[in-house]
């Protein structure tokens, strides 16, 4: 039977980026990938699953750390090959121990210097930090 | 000369995904990917330029439609493999005639509904359409 999820355009490698927002804050946090499988239990669980490109395994987004992003919505774009995930996001998304992942300024030359939460309110960001 | 850019992880196909996200009202508008030359020209004309991988070519957002993105800050992740472009949005950003290309929700089986801008702000959205 044909399902919903045949529209959606994987990649070769069966793989589809995934943007995760906090819907609090508007914040991009991250980006990582899902195949079916991780889209269709993020959808279920309303918890983030990603696919790790590095260890071939699942990766249910804050099993370790705690830092679980509960989901609110998921979006598609227009050409069906990219998701949005806006989440409540529980501590640091960054493995780095940063809120966001997108925590480095690139410069006109390509140098990277570290901005961290600068950009945004820091009661909200202060507020979600790990201990 | 070793360069700022030597640091930054492009893919097997030379391309680094670039999220943009409209830095006035937080809203993710688009994903598309860049090569080098196109993160150093989006960099040096604070202007967005794309590498088209179904047309082979460079292709700088807004050039036909007018709804270009003026560039106010270019942040990279830990693992330096994702852009993401905060841009003030002209019109809208979406070729579909939406302001954001993510418009469709997916739904737990995967349906897909439009839901447009939703879930922002109208007043900032309807200022920013195309006439």
């Amino acid at each position: 039977m044909a399902s919903g999820f045949d529209q959606i355009r994987f990649n070769e490698a069966g793989l589809i980026p995934a943007i995760v927002q906090d819907v609090e804050t508007g914040v991009v946090l991250m980006m990582a990938y899902m195949n079916r499988e991780a889209l269709e239990r993020t959808l279920a669980t309303r918890e983030t699953w990603f696919w790790s490109r590095s260890r071939k395994a699942f990766w249910h987004k804050g099993e370790t750390s705690g830092n679980v992003q509960r989901v609110r919505d998921v979006l598609i774009d227009c050409d069906r090959d990219t998701v949005l995930v806006m989440v409540e996001q529980k501590g640091a998304a960054c493995h780095e121990g940063y809120y966001t992942c997108f925590h480095y300024r690139l410069g006109a030359d390509g140098a990277m210097t570290v901005v961290g939460e600068r950009q945004f309110d820091p009661d909200e960001v202060y507020g979600k930090k790990q201990p």
